[in-house]
């Protein structure tokens, strides 16, 4: 008898299932619950999943925004994605996710085919102590989803005491728990890996959600190889908190200090 | 008989006309052309003034992602502004903009309505002279669009003479010109009136364009009414250039230290 060897729960939950033409349906497992519906950065790895798998695909990620209109449910749901738009080396696309007969999510995704060029990284990555040095954030913490994740906290953990912070920055080393190669689901997905800046800053537990996140690979294919299952350094801040909504800006980093993702997002937020 | 006032170019250029339904017909006029098609501030524009002009239209721009899928010619074309899902304060839209029968550009659009919260700039402006001590950008440089606007650069102004710069970063007061109050919609446009990031950091003409540009407004109704003709204070960097894409971060700011807007984009390069 062959030893079976379990599927990893990020691979169960992003799994699409092609319905033929532009049709995918796709079921988000419990293991990624946020508080209310799946962990965003899920939704947005299906998402780019269904693209991705399209007979139609030409070339790798470069640009996903992802709108998050409406809380979705455990059951399952339809993904059409269409692509719009294709030239030699880019190809853009629209995205829907439909469950119960209404849209709850959308999606536009660029994808290309990429050549050297002129090359420079102009941002510094964050100061961080050795993920060995920091303890592990531990499990059970705060919703579902964070238990298929490893984080490790140099700056910024929320610890939901109300001493309110000079700042809404964190710092955290993150990674696949269990540990995953590196892709370009899961580095979708990572983009989402922060807890809300609004409690962050404020260290209180008040009502908000992402609302669009956008997410720009400078990581191209090669680059997510020699990643590996390596922990990625992970910073995020707001530039603004105003009138129920603010604007997050993160960026994750690699080894041999490689900026893999620029992410931004627009949270809704209460008092 | 009356004095007659001439409408302003940009109003010229936004313009949509209602085809029934979600259908709205544009055509950016030739005082807003940039290299190869109308500057992508005033697509954007053009695409969010369709939404705003919509009939099921509920409240005010949060979120815009604008992709430019194919360069538009200087003949009409057709939005087709689709709302997706509107709960009782929020609001989602799909736009497509149709020349030739094919998708050149796509948007995704949040709109709310907002109330007050808990408030905080975490941002700093950044350092500038006031504007009268800085020169005026002449007329005729570079491309027509930029005649449209009154640039006085701080910081990091695009020379061409081919001495690499330590970072791309441009800091600048920018506003329509002739002078215009501020809208929603002169406001996304100037979201993208920055001069490439790749050029500006090497000082070379070399061959780029914006391929996604998301904008989140800060900017209430009662900030844009405040802000009227005065400029406003952008600045840009890039965070990577790399294989032919890199990513661009600004901030507009308004009177009063206000951050209207933080906005995002994904740029194609070339050396």
């Amino acid at each position: 008898m062959s030893v079976e060897r379990s599927e990893h729960p990020f691979d169960a939950a992003v799994r699409v299932v092609a319905l033929g033409g532009d049709r995918f349906a796709g079921h988000i497992t419990p293991a990624y619950a946020n508080m209310v519906g799946p962990f965003g950065g899920m939704i947005a790895a299906v998402l780019l999943n269904a693209v991705l798998s399209h007979a139609s695909r030409q070339g790798d990620p470069v640009g996903l925004t992802v709108n998050f209109a409406a809380p979705i449910t455990d059951d399952g749901f339809v993904v059409t994605a269409r692509p719009v738009r294709t030239s030699r080396s880019t190809q853009h696309w629209m995205v829907e996710l439909e469950q119960a007969g209404k849209i709850a999510a959308t999606a536009t995704a660029f994808l290309a085919l990429r050549r050297p060029t002129w090359e420079c990284t102009e941002a510094l990555a964050p100061a961080a102590a050795a993920p060995a040095t920091l303890a592990a954030l531990p499990k059970g913490a705060f919703t579902p989803w964070i238990n298929n994740y490893e984080m490790r906290f140099a700056h910024g953990a929320l610890k939901l005491d109300g001493v309110e912070q000079d700042d809404s920055v964190s710092t955290l080393w993150v990674r696949d728990e269990p540990s995953r190669p590196l892709d370009f689901l899961s580095l979708a997905a990572m983009s989402d890996c922060f807890f809300p800046r609004h409690m962050t800053r404020r260290q209180r537990h008040t009502p908000g959600g992402t609302v669009s996140l956008t997410t720009y690979f400078h990581a191209d294919a090669a680059a997510v190889t020699r990643q590996g299952a390596e922990p990625l350094l992970a910073t995020a801040h707001a530039s603004r908190f105003h009138a129920t909504y603010y604007d997050q800006t993160a960026q994750l980093w690699g080894v041999d200090n490689t900026l893999l993702v620029v992410t931004h997002q627009l949270v809704y937020y209460r008092d």
